[in-house]
Order: C-alpha cells, then structure tokens, then sequence
C-alpha cells in the first residue's frame, strides 16, 4: 500500500493512494496515519480493503508529511562509503546515529526555508524507514517484523550549522523545513528488497546524486536492531539511513542551495518529491 | 504557580499545587499540562482561579513528567566552565547543543534504567526551561516572553555511549528513562531571576554535585533566542541548560551508577526529584 496524508498544513487526512493513481480518503477507516495505525494489525486490515470501495478525492490536494505525530526522527550518518569519504570522514564502525527535531518535518512538495544567515544549505537524498511496532533490544533477524514501510527523506543539512558551531550536528539538520518525508509511505509488502532501490537528487535539473540503497555500510535490520540498543522505537517513528555520495559539500569547489533553485529526488518506488527553496521568513 | 500531571503511566491527569501544598485537579480547566495550555493566555487563566475551588486530590499519585506532549527536548552541553573542565572539553564559544529524544521522558521519581551493555550511566542535575509560545529568531531581550516556566532537568547520560561509540552524543543521551522532567513546572511568576537558583544531586545521599545557575556560561534568554535560530520552539518543547560539576565522569577515578542506588536532585523553588536506579529488563 502506499498510504499518504493530504490537505492543508495541520489538518491532513489519511489517504491512499491505489493501483490506478487515483487518491482515496481513509478517513472512515483510520483517524490519521500514525502511531496505532501502523501496527501490524491495523495494516492488516487496510490491506484487505477493496480501494474502489473507497471515496475517490477530487483536485490535486497538498500532500502532507506521510506519517503524522512522528515521535522521533532519527537518522544515520555516514552510512555510504563514498559519501563518507567526500565528507572527509572515516568510514564508520558501527552506525552514526543523530536526531533531527520533530519540528523540521514538512510534506514531500512544501517550501524548504534557507535558514537565516546560512550560506551552506545542502541536499540529501536518503531511504527512511517507518516503525511500525515497539522495537527495544531487537535483534538483527526480528527488525523487519518492526518496520512498517519505507519513503523517501530529503535530509536537508546546513553545513556550516552543522560542522562549523561548536558541538554535535544537531544544529545544521534540525531548521524548520529540513525534513520533508514522503509522498507515500509504502507498506512493505511493496518493497520486496530495500537494499536494491535506486535513489537519484536533482537541483535545477541537474543531476547531483544517484547510488543504490546497495551500497550502504549498515543495512535496514542492523540499523532497526542497532538504534533499538539506544533508545526504544514507537511506531511511527522514523529513521533515516544516509546518503549516497553527490552533496553540495562533497562538490570540488562546493556548491550549495538558494532561494528559488528547485530539489527533486527519488527513491524507487517510493515517489518522487519536488520541493522549492525560499528564505526563511 | 506548581503545575503538575500525575495518575499512572500514560494516563496521567493535569493538576496544580497549591500554597498548602496540596495537589488540586486541573481536569476540569485543560485537558493535559502541554502545548496550548502553556501559552501566556492560557497560564494567565489559570493563574486567576482559586486553588481553593479545584477539587484536592486524594492519597499521593505518581507524579508523572511536569509536561505533556513534548515535542523536542534540546539540551545544553558544558554551559558551566568547571564542567566543561572536568569533562575534559573546551569552554565553548557558543552554545553546544543536542537533543534527547523524546522517548527518554519519565516523571520525576521514576525508575531510570541502566540500558544493557552500559557500564557508565552518570547524573546530570539541570535546570529545564519550558516554552509557552513559538519562538523562531528571536532576539535576547524577548525571549522570556516564551518561557512559560521551569523545571528540574536529570540529564542522565551513559557515557561510553556518548563518547566512545562514534558519531554524535545522541547515543548516549537519549536511552529510555534518561529523561526525568519535574515534579513540578513552576511557571515564571514564581521565578523572579533564574539565573540564582542552587542545584544539587545527591547519589544513595552522598551529595555529588553543589552549584548555582548563577555560574552558566550562556544565560536562560542567551539560550532560548540562540537554539530560535537554528529550530523554532513551540509550547512545550524544553530546553535543559548543562550541568554543574560533580558529574561521575568527572570524579578521580570516574564513578557511576549502578542497579539499586538511588539519586535524589533539586533545583531551588522546583522540588525534588528521586530516582532508583534498575537493570534494564
């Protein structure tokens, strides 16, 4: 399934969208798409709906963020080889975890906000995995049973934020805007094989990453298992799992974001975002 | 005034405590200590009742976190110079932040888990400050007007996570139970000048940490306006402030906490917290 919040900013409604294309509201059948509703139980049990049964929404709503109430947003750093390398950093030896703030998500199309006073505004396109059940001290071969499904992750990272202010990341991935997930969240029984997805970032048209989810350091169930030693997972939650090589920073010289340029990204599968940069107002 | 949640875990119901002491029912006025209810329009309400007509509750509940909903916890890392000193860091230049997740948050007297595999959880006696209205960019001079009130923060942190793990501090922060926020918020009418409380934490009742926030590097406004610019606030986010010496990170040779022992930590006007500390399961 590929289940979607659509509508204005703080009012989204659940939807999906069906084999067709065509937007369905899930409004009568979950209250959001969050928390409870991930629960195996409670995709089960989408999953036997007949999506014609379901009320067909008109236009072209706003699609909002594809999960709602995340409880936490954790990501990995470094976790492709070569980005680690065009980043100047080691090749890690267990996963780099850091958090970016709940309050940076927006939907896959919304503004992204160049924050005031940065000047290294960078793109990353990344696999986010969705939890879909409580998940604490898991082992590697239980954490698909924990997982949800999957969407793309713009994560977006203020350079000089986040490597140049004094003390961890935390301060470059967390602006406002800096999160878009989405479009769809994309149950897993749609994505046979999360480490053979195609991924691909565009700015202006012009192509700066593309890899493979093939050639991640740490894969999905290290990485579900590994975070569960840290902190328990809720679902809901989201992690995002590192990018492939092709930021502005890895560029040589650099080259980073303005108002106006246009991010498109990718992973397969899992839609297509497109978002627009603007000054943060 | 005291504003408290308690019941059981999950459940917990708003309240107050009043000069007596005695713990009220707020159920009737808000419906949970968090978000909007911390806006100024809504603290002022409830600061116009009479404790005398609010229902007292019976027996001693639990206390649960001092907020609900929270939706980012941002911490202040090395904010006191002879911490920074202990802990073997650089005196800052500028804020150094991170976040804990939100999963981490527990009420006051709480069991804290020591996490598997940890042979470093240490103390952190703080004082926590509580937004009660969005602030993005804001300026020094503005930034009471979007604290609704303050809180005792135990920053517990597991140190071989944090520092010798890779990556970020995040690890070693956000564990479930690492969060202990409370007993009380006590909103800013009653806390004419934060930056004179003392603050102490004591281990099995040997006290291990003596300060005063009058010693912090960055004040409570330097704080809120500084983390505005990188991520906007909202009612109910908390912004814990660093910690005083005495960590056992700090002590020759380091000492840390272990099953059964118990910490017991206060800042001045904000209560006492008291925690045992168990195994995770």
């Amino acid at each position: 399934m590929k289940l979607v919040r659509y509508g204005d900013i703080g009012r989204e409604r659940p939807g999906l969208i069906d084999a067709a294309g065509v937007l369905r509201d899930l409004s009568s059948l979950v209250s959001d798409i969050e928390g409870k509703a991930l629960l195996p139980e409670s995709l089960a049990r989408l999953r036997e709906l007949d999506p014609a049964d379901l009320l067909a929404v008109e236009g072209a709503p706003r699609l909002g963020p594809c999960v709602g109430a995340v409880g936490k947003f954790v990501c990995v750093g470094l976790n492709y080889t070569d980005h680690a390398m065009e980043a100047g950093q080691p090749i890690p030896e267990e996963p780099v975890l850091f958090l970016k703030p709940t309050s940076c998500i927006v939907g896959p199309n919304d503004n992204v906000e160049i924050p005031r006073g940065s000047t290294k505004t960078d793109w990353e396109v990344e696999l986010g995995i969705v939890i879909g059940k409580p998940a604490k001290y898991i082992a590697v071969e239980d954490a698909y049973d924990h997982v949800a499904g999957y969407c793309v992750v713009n994560d977006v990272s203020e350079r000089s934020f986040q490597l140049e202010r004094g003390g961890t990341w935390d301060k470059g991935k967390g602006c406002d805007t800096f999160g878009p997930i989405g479009p769809w969240l994309v149950t897993t029984d749609e994505i046979t094989d999360p480490q053979a997805l195609d991924m691909w970032l565009e700015v202006d048209g012009v192509r700066r990453q593309s890899g493979s989810t093939r050639t991640m350091i740490f894969d999905v169930p290290t990485i579900v298992a590994y975070v569960s030693q840290f902190m328990s997972l809720q679902p809901g939650d989201i992690i995002s799992t590192g990018t492939p090589p092709g930021v502005g920073l890895g560029m040589k010289p650099p080259v980073y974001l303005a108002p106006g340029q246009t991010m498109r990204l990718s992973v397969s599968g899992l839609g297509v975002q497109e978002q627009r940069l603007v000054a943060a107002g």
